[in-house]
């Protein structure tokens, strides 16, 4: 998504601004710019592609002066990548500079009004028409126009604002995009994230919705839209910087692939105590958990996947219905949910438009909501009746992989917590349970050991067209983030299908040589899902077969068989996603691609 | 799914038998057989691929004399189509020959006992275990023999079984597989499915599990496991064998395709009377109705999309939980299900083994189970506490279109019925809803017309290799079908996504000139459509808009537009899905498929 950084103060402001925004490519985006106030005018340097092509063009920065500025890197929403639609946007008379994170949905209707004032626009984006909106409405005071401004759009913006009149303070405000104040010595700063600026502090400011923030040199303060000043409570970031860096891999996806057994240790073990599940930090009673109706879990992406094995789990171990939705189309269908609902809200971010926005239907309906959230005080988990930190460390790479596996493991001990609650689960079993969870590290260490056969597979399969992953009940599940993992990274067409579904239509697709991962990793099924591949190796496909070392008889129909150690069967998924992952990755680094940065591809997505 | 034909009769058996296995084609096959008693022995002719292929290798059958035979089309699997794997299959000494429909569960370890008492197999099939079975137990009673065969194998079967020993009679069994008997005069058939014989005889027998039939030239009769003889009602035939002729189409999908106003008008008309939906042959009562906890829908493929419609319908309207399910993930999740809720299950032959397996399962745990089914006196029809027929009449391509159509109708009949009996709907929305469902053949008339435009845009994509679908709600839920219409008759890979869905990692998979079908019909979230039609325009997709006549603006972002009639919200889905089917039929059509029967596919998916 769109990445925002903004400074004043006693440096020159574009190569800071460029350092911001190289923290920020994680984010995804096709496009960078900056603007600065230099020289009583505004001045501003864009470019479609790399960061790298800006930074040339002005040489590090250094060829523009000025100590105030603002950049941004774009993710095409409105109007293709290009220079011209590049951010910042200038108004008509170069007056004002602006970046924009968001979407601005009534700017179709804003732009006919401003055509017909006699604005032109010059570029396809919804952003232009916030410049020139700031021109038609100024009158000689900022704030004021400011504020008009937001009354107007109908949308999400994250906005920072310069005009050439204010010389020594810029403006921003946000609303339902993410964005930070961070408070330096003689200087200051927004972002939309505080990697941006975490080099130069940790004290920052978090904004609520249209809360205005005018910076200067040395004093930041924030305003409501009745020019009424807010006082905001400081918050000091303790993050460890080095944790974001690649630390001798080649890319981020295999330093976090690599990481998953710490993750899941970290995510696990402070809630284990004495052989229980302890969540203190949640308010939820038992009480609660046992007049649940319903429990929903929306979410998208990767993060929809930890919701469908959500379902078998806690449905199997609780007893209560479990839906799980994308949350995009969560929002929009008219969901029947409502006081006696629970609403597991998953996203790495926090900050995911769709998820946010389903999260506040669901509050609006009145359902409770525990959300799963790496990130902490995002606005997902600033929004939650009740959070569960997932503490997998920053994720950099795109394409999920520690947050999936610490998700997954918060599932598990959400279920469990909640059978044990309702006793749905006897002494012996829950013992059993948790003895099994702590050895998830441990086996995904061991299943990470053998990668290089793994490799081997993807150097078979990484020019084939068309894959079709297939597994019943959780081996479903996990084959949907399986095929998801490979097709976002190494742009192969590949679907996942329920084994038993694939015969009712998309069997079609099967033809000689066409590769099938089949995942048969539970005992019950395993034999149902056997007579599946007999079916598609009948019509000619080659299938890599992933089970448990307890299952030899894979062997004899499956060309290739990856095992994974066996444990109880509700946290096999834990396991088997694991040479999935490695599969995706192997296949993305076999073809050339930019695998940390697929194209397209935005790391939160933080519009709808 | 597999086809079985058997004869016994004054007539000579081949020529009967090849014509009455042309009659099964369209379930989908891949092999054929035939064995004959003739000269004291039997002869079997067999042949992969089509049935054409045979027939001329046995010269129309005339090469194959004998009164007596049984013959089979086979979908593969357990092997690979080839000569050696089709039906029929002999004993080790040529005593007995066998034809089978189903999966034999318990086969490998079968195999592994005969090839210890020194029994050869040539084939890769399940069913060479149940010839050697015959032989194996065989003491010179056949029917004590058939008895002990079944008693040994697990699983599912249809059987016809020659014995050289009884050169006057044969014998046949189902389990969990279609076959019925045909009562002639001089002559006597089974066969697995009543179009098979409809030239000979309109009267016939409905077998249940295990019961044993034994044909003679002027007598059938039929026994249990202790071979205590069953007394079986007559039923007659009353179909009109013409309505499963071609009548000057190219192919029965494009036939069917045109056929399906009327299809729709003769499921509607008889259940709307007095401006009010009338449900006679269901038991549900209105009591019933206001009692229901939660509805699920379960079925497979194209049935299981109607379903994905029939949760916003049904939610929306009657405000009663719906959860759609896969019926082969059903069967095994362990759902949450019992005596307080209805299960609908879906299935245009009735006799779809998993969607069976899965009404069973509803019922074994109290639910109350009604099918909405194409084909009277089926297999699920029959399970089922109450059924609603969909009247589209045969439907013989293997790419279902008025199936799904009329099943479409028939759960906003039930949505609307249940709607009223609940108070969730004023006469003004009733009278208006039921108006506009009586005007959906005229408005699926008036789409048929304009057909060439979809075959003009075929004519553009059909050489691409992935295309994508996209829709929000209920535009989703059509989507999934238009995507599944498209990849099973062209073998292009196509994927249906939840419009806001996608930018969470498939987007990656759009590149320049990759074809995105967008879905905007419905009024709320056509903006928020068109939203996600720009994110990938912006990406190079060339974009077909689907949409209603009441938006314009899809004109200015889409590259293609195709326009349906405006009508009730709810009912849009039977209007988006024809210009959907039509664009998979003539793709398929410009590349050359064989549109009725599509590679590895069957109509009727008998096997799990």
């Amino acid at each position: 998504m769109c990445g925002i950084v903004g400074y004043i103060g006693k440096n020159q402001a574009a190569p800071i601004l460029l350092e911001g925004l190289s923290k920020l490519e994680y984010r995804g985006y096709d496009s960078a710019g900056i603007a600065v106030y230099n020289n009583n005018e505004l001045e501003v340097a864009k470019s479609k592609g790399k960061l790298a092509v800006l930074s040339e063009k002005i040489d590090g920065g250094k060829k523009l002066g000025g100590n105030m500025g603002i950049g941004h890197t774009r993710w095409a929403t409105h109007g293709e990548p290009s220079d011209v639609n590049a951010h910042p946007h200038l108004s008509q008379s170069g007056r004002f500079a602006v970046v924009h994170n968001g979407i601005i949905e009534n700017y179709i209707s804003l732009k006919k009004k401003l055509e017909s004032k006699g604005f032109e626009f010059i570029s396809e984006t919804d952003t232009e028409v916030i410049a020139h909106l700031f021109e038609y409405y100024y009158k000689g005071d900022i704030m004021d126009t400011m504020i008009k401004v937001i009354n107007r759009v109908e949308g999400s913006y994250a906005l920072g604002v310069l005009c050439v009149d204010y010389p020594d303070q810029f403006i921003a405000v946000r609303k339902a995009s993410p964005m930070i104040v961070g408070l330096g010595d003689e200087e200051n700063f927004i972002a939309s994230d505080v990697t941006a600026i975490l080099k130069h502090t940790r004290d920052i400011y978090y904004l609520e919705d249209n809360e205005i923030v005018v910076l200067k040199k040395d004093s930041v303060k924030v305003y409501n839209t009745d020019k009424e000043e807010v006082k905001k409570e400081k918050f000091t970031v303790d993050w460890d910087v080095s944790a974001a860096e690649k630390g001798g891999y080649e890319h981020f996806m295999m330093k976090e692939i690599e990481e998953q057994p710490k993750a899941i240790r970290d995510t696990i073990s402070p809630r284990i105590k004495d052989g229980k599940i302890v969540l203190d930090d949640i308010s939820l009673t038992e009480e609660d958990i046992k007049n649940i109706n319903k429990i929903y879990i929306v979410a998208c992406g990767s993060a929809y996947h930890v919701g469908v094995v959500g379902k078998y789990v806690i449905e199997k171990m609780c007893r209560i219905p479990v839906e799980v939705q994308v949350a995009s189309e969560f929002r929009y269908c008219d969901p029947i949910v409502g006081k006696d609902d629970l609403v597991i809200v998953i996203s790495q971010s926090g900050e995911t438009a769709d998820t946010k926005a389903a999260l506040e239907e669901a509050k609006a309906r009145g359902a409770r909501v525990l959300s799963i959230v790496n990130v902490v005080g995002s606005a997902i988990a600033k929004a939650s009746d009740d959070v569960i930190y997932t503490w997998a460390g920053p994720e950099i790479a795109v394409a999920t992989t520690k947050a999936y596996s610490t998700q997954l493991t918060v599932i598990y001990l959400i279920a469990a917590y909640m059978a044990d609650k309702l006793g749905k689960i006897s002494k012996e079993e829950y013992a059993d349970f948790i003895k099994e969870i702590e050895s998830l590290p441990d086996k995904v260490a061991e299943i990470l050991k053998s990668k290089e056969d793994v490799q081997y597979l993807a150097s078979k399969f990484y020019n084939c067209h068309s894959i079709f992953f297939i597994g019943r009940n959780l081996d479903y599940a996990v084959s949907l983030e399986g095929s998801l993992k490979l097709k976002e990274i190494s742009y192969i067409h590949s679907e996942a299908y329920a084994a038993g579904e694939l015969k009712h239509g998309t069997i079609s697709l099967i033809e000689d040589g066409t590769l099938v991962v089949a995942l048969a990793t539970g005992k019950n099924l395993f034999d149902k899902t056997v007579s599946n591949v007999k079916e598609v190796k009948a019509r000619g496909a080659v299938v890599m077969g992933v089970t448990t070392e307890e299952h030899e008889h894979m062997d004899d129909v499956a060309d290739y068989t990856v095992k994974i150690p066996a444990t109880h069967e509700m946290l096999l998924p834990s396991l088997t996603v694991i040479p999935l992952q490695l599969f995706g990755y192997y296949v993305a680094s076999l073809k050339g691609c930019d695998i940390d940065k697929p194209r397209n591809l935005a790391k939160s997505v933080t519009v709808e």
